[in-house]
């Protein structure tokens, strides 16, 4: 498989520096062929402005989604852009690993999802019609290809659990998940978190390498979380809200996985 | 009331920014105190890294949670940062105005509380024992200070419903609210989220404005969300797990709000 990595962490040390370095490794001998966007390494620029433009008319107020089309259809966006678009369409799988800062990614992972997911690539396509709501959620440009969270957490299991403070981790990931990944059609793999990951050692990082490998001999295999299609049949159009009798008993973001 | 807006958006033509003008405009009609952090005009640094700490010894690894407490403790951030700390105690309230890039705040912003919440600052203190497991979450050293978020959102109102395609948008934004805002001690008001900002016209515009000025009004008055306190006996500790009894009939985020 063609697997991509997608990597925040600033440290170059780090539990997650060792985590990148085994993932990498372990895909190597089995002879997948692995890239790697290290974001902090490649000084990845986080923040969404003009310059990701750089051809775009000055002399016309900055609207940043339809500057976004105009530099994505006519070939003129930012290198750095189209550079990370080429290798999430390469991927037949994307790893993205990072540390939960403030429950969610890092700014500089925030950023790259903001600028790489460009209107005509991630977003902003498909017919508009009383049976179609654009190819999202489900369809989309990034369709038949799968994706996984790694996520390190400080905190402990029980706190993220589903009556834990943080609330569940399932939820605080679910605008990932399904708003960022499955959006522009992903399968989206279970995330594998790793908790209390600031108090790691030897023993524990070896069963964390089984659980891992485990993980990566499943990219191609391993069953994805069950969203709904948002032009499944599910949903109201234009509306995009559930039909009756679909989940009612579910509440809250659960109420878009397929029942059991 | 001393009022910061921490504002984040690229284009000084847009709707945003026009209801920015507005907030500033009529807060300073009202005889309050205003200051502003427009991060994209202050060109924010959004990514954290080694630099936060100009004086950190380069012979150790970097460890973004220790460095920053360091720094914190020995008053060596980095200028930008502690110029934002600054702000945040002089104000009685903050709003926190974005529009929602991917079901969050831009990148930007993220970066923002990345680096403005350093340790000691906004998290890693207060007593742990077996009835308080550190100031937080209603408690800590932004307590008594009020924070709002004023949210712009391209898509529908029906779906950010609460059976909406994108998941109920009280959902979308617990992570900050609770996470980023209750969590360092904000009592949080409820979000102003305003949909389909991209189809703004004037006479929407002037309704938004009567609704704005009614927030901005009770900003000292307005009931917050009453989450739960972390310390006032709802939760297990260490295990940070609600009690039996807790709550038992609701789920994911809703069950860490006080029942009515």
């Amino acid at each position: 498989m063609n697997i991509l990595i997608v990597y925040a962490h600033p440290a170059p040390e780090s539990f997650n520096a060792a985590l990148k370095t085994e993932i990498v490794s372990y895909l190597d001998s089995q002879g997948h062929h692995v890239q790697i966007s290290d974001l902090y390494a490649m000084r990845w620029k986080s923040t969404l402005d003009e310059g990701d433009m750089p051809q775009r008319d000055s002399s016309v107020p900055f609207h940043p989604s339809r500057d976004s089309q105009i530099a994505f259809e006519s070939g003129t966006q930012s290198n750095d852009i189209q550079v990370e678009q080429e290798k999430l369409l390469w991927a037949d799988a994307v790893i993205f690993q990072f540390p939960l800062w403030w429950f969610s990614m890092p700014a500089i992972m925030k950023g790259w999802f903001e600028r790489v997911y460009a209107y005509g690539f991630a977003y902003g396509y498909g017919e508009h019609s009383d049976v179609h709501w654009g190819d999202r959620y489900g369809e989309g440009n990034l369709s038949g290809k799968r994706a996984m969270l790694l996520v390190t957490v400080g905190g402990w299991e029980s706190h993220y659990s589903a009556r834990g403070v943080n609330g569940p981790i399932e939820d605080i990931l679910f605008p990932i998940n399904h708003g960022m990944l499955f959006y522009p059609g992903f399968d989206v793999l279970p995330p594998m978190v790793i908790y209390r990951a600031g108090k790691m050692d030897t023993q524990r990082f070896s069963k964390i390498k089984l659980e891992l490998h485990a993980r990566l001999n499943g990219l191609d295999s391993i069953k994805p979380i069950s969203y709904l299609k948002q032009n499944g049949g599910a949903y109201r159009i234009p509306e995009l809200t559930l039909k009756d009798g679909v989940n009612e008993d579910k509440q809250g973001f659960d109420a878009h996985l397929i029942s059991k």
